[in-house]
């Protein structure tokens, strides 16, 4: 698996070369071995939008976090720390955040509000800040705008996730030539605790903040809320999207947009966005499997999304396909108990190129076919309800020994 | 284990005595090897009550007992037949239910509107019910009224469960003495497609089809719909609650009822469904652990029911179980989850003996107290919630190698 997935990759690395964003990496102190902290340092603030845990039990970052951006603060930089997730921690679980954000700002230059700190770790482990403040000069000092710096910032955020995420697209609007990146993990546990998902995206198109967050919650909404690799969520989930244009936009210059530039933009970071998605489930616990669930010929999105869900969480469709065993049956069973109205005489189901069911049955697939869509290492599964025009594209992967395995395994 | 959990077993065995109920089991062609086909016959016709699955994509079977169930049909005799679920199979598969019904209803002597069929097995595969008539015959003249015959046909029930589910309770309203018992099956594959739970219930008393239903949901309500093994439903769960009493009472008798009575009864009946529902879960798939949860301190039953759901179906809590490793973070975070509003700051968890959250704060636990806890085949975990005077229970089993394995093994 490639550590990068960089479309126009001269063009990132042109953007780069700007500097407008650097990049650290380091160990603060967190983890008992490897790099447990990553730094994005912007050159001048960025405006910022995120989109964070529904899960009620929220980290300490995350609501700090959720206080910057509902502050509207203008963003300095951002650190992320991996080992400790800062979450039931109480208290003193935030302020701890907050001396790591006060740390950061010292040596960046800015006041402590002006910096993001997102945890990922184990839950219910006093993160005490005070020990780790002193390692957060070196790593600020050693920032610098390479790819191999992003990339060791994007493997620093890393619990037991096997391949640092990071993706770049560039889009032109009008003359002008920008860029959005991203770096995420996934759902990967430390010392077997809960998965974290963490993305931050960025880009230097001038993009005013409530823009950004219009065009996050619909991009999110359609990628990083539509994959599962356990069904579980965590108090940490978080992506936030910087707009370093966006500062310099609002001091005077005017948003680049149009209705047809904010589709262009969208279309970039959704690619992007995608990207990263996709990474997650193919680095998701254990997985052998990516399976691409189509649901199609819907009314409501909505409807559509609880169908894609439930076949996406359900453990015996999962554990069937690390199985490699054709079963069908579980997949119309589990569409059954999504709470959504289907006309079972209507719904087609197809698995790879193989029409499985429809008109109200089962139909017979030579065992060759069943064998040969089975063993397919990325498997589309695509349901037609013949209820509507929308479609909807959810992502997942199967249930394994070694998801269990990852899960399970004693923490001493 | 045991394979029959019978409460006051004298009382059970003189109602067997009275024969007014026989079973027999037998194998009429559907399982390669083994028996798969129950039969229990009545000798009077019993009102009945039903519950059934709510998945909407339904096996013939369920549409055929429901529409039974809908005319208020007494019935003479149940066939379950055991290896395929004949679900997904169309009209015709309506078709085979309606021909093995015809089929019983000749060796007993009634109408095949007077026999209910439930399937338990693979999705999707042809029936064929021709096949198979030819050994009702001798299923039927070998029924009989032993504590044996019964377990014979609770066994022919099976696919994969490791062990009969049987359990009777006897109970006294005025001067006479009554029965409640039942046989089910779980949370078992055949060929590893989908799981099917089914039960059947039996009581002598004299209750009306009416009461019988009202009674069948409270008690289903707190017994079969609080558990759960991997949270998937299947086409065919159903259970049924038969009173062999109830025709002759309809026919004259007067009910037995006062509210006093009614509890009584639904005390017994709720002893003996609990029964099967915890055998149920303790002969889950790859099962090593059974967890009580309890949710305490709610004011909405149903808050309640989804915060043990959420955490009974986490396959993070679910896999820290199977590994006894001590992680009450994912349990917080399932409750986090669960989509109730729940106040951190006055949640309290406890798994066995250990307070392990408070007030808003993980409390430490020594590590060998979390070691003995994590040790026991038995965990209570018990949720307060500090908003009320509700208490609701939820059983559940860990995520294992086993689980995956029973449900990954390729068909052939």
């Amino acid at each position: 698996m490639a550590a990068m997935e960089m479309g126009d990759h001269a063009t990132f690395e042109q953007y780069l070369e700007k500097g407008s964003v650097t990049f650290s990496s380091g160990r603060i102190g967190i983890k008992r071995d490897g790099d447990d902290a990553a730094l994005f340092v912007f050159s001048e603030h960025a405006v910022y939008a995120g989109a964070f845990t529904t899960n009620a039990f929220k980290s300490a970052c995350v609501t700090s976090a959720m206080d910057r951006l509902r502050a509207q603060k203008k963003i300095k930089a951002v650190l992320i720390t991996s080992g400790n997730a800062n979450a039931g921690t109480g208290p003193a679980g935030r302020a701890d955040t907050e001396r790591l954000a006060a740390g950061v700002a010292g040596h960046v230059g800015c006041a402590a509000d002006e910096v993001v700190v997102l945890h990922t770790g184990v839950i219910g482990v006093p993160l005490r800040a005070e020990r780790l403040i002193g390692s957060l000069e070196g790593l600020c000092q050693l920032a610098a705008s390479t790819p191999e710096k992003l990339v060791g910032a994007a493997r620093a955020m890393m619990t037991t996730d096997t391949f640092p995420k990071v993706s770049a697209r560039a889009f032109q609007v009008g003359d002008t030539s920008y860029t959005v990146w991203g770096v995420a993990k996934g759902a990967g546990m430390i010392h077997p605790k809960l998965a974290t998902m963490l993305s931050v995206l960025v880009t230097d198109a001038p993009v005013s903040q409530r823009t950004l967050q219009r065009v996050l919650s619909r991009v999110v909404g359609q990628t990083f809320n539509r994959i599962s690799v356990d069904g579980d969520t965590s108090p940490n989930d978080s992506v936030l999207l910087f707009s370093t244009g966006g500062a310099r936009m609002e001091a005077g210059t005017a948003e680049f947009y149009g209705a047809v530039d904010e589709t262009i933009f969208e279309d970039a970071l959704k690619s992007v966005a995608q990207d990263l998605a996709h990474s997650i489930v193919r680095d998701g616990e254990g997985a052998t499997k990516f399976l691409e669930i189509v649901v199609r010929g819907v009314q409501s999105e909505a409807d559509a999304e609880r169908i894609a869900e439930t076949i996406a969480t359900s453990p015996l469709v999962k554990t069937a396909f690390f199985g490699e065993d054709f079963n069908p049956g579980r997949i119309i069973s589990a569409i059954g108990r999504a709470g959504v109205a289907v006309s079972f005489d209507r719904l087609r189901l197809t698995l790879g190129d193989q029409r499985v069911y429809d008109a109200g049955q089962f139909l017979v697939t030579a065992e060759s076919d069943a064998r040969r869509v089975m063993a397919m290492k990325e498997i589309p599964v695509v349901v037609e309800l013949g209820a509507g025009e929308l479609e909807i594209r959810y992502w997942t992967c199967d249930l394994t020994f070694d998801y269990v395995k990852i899960n399970a395994e004693y923490t001493t």
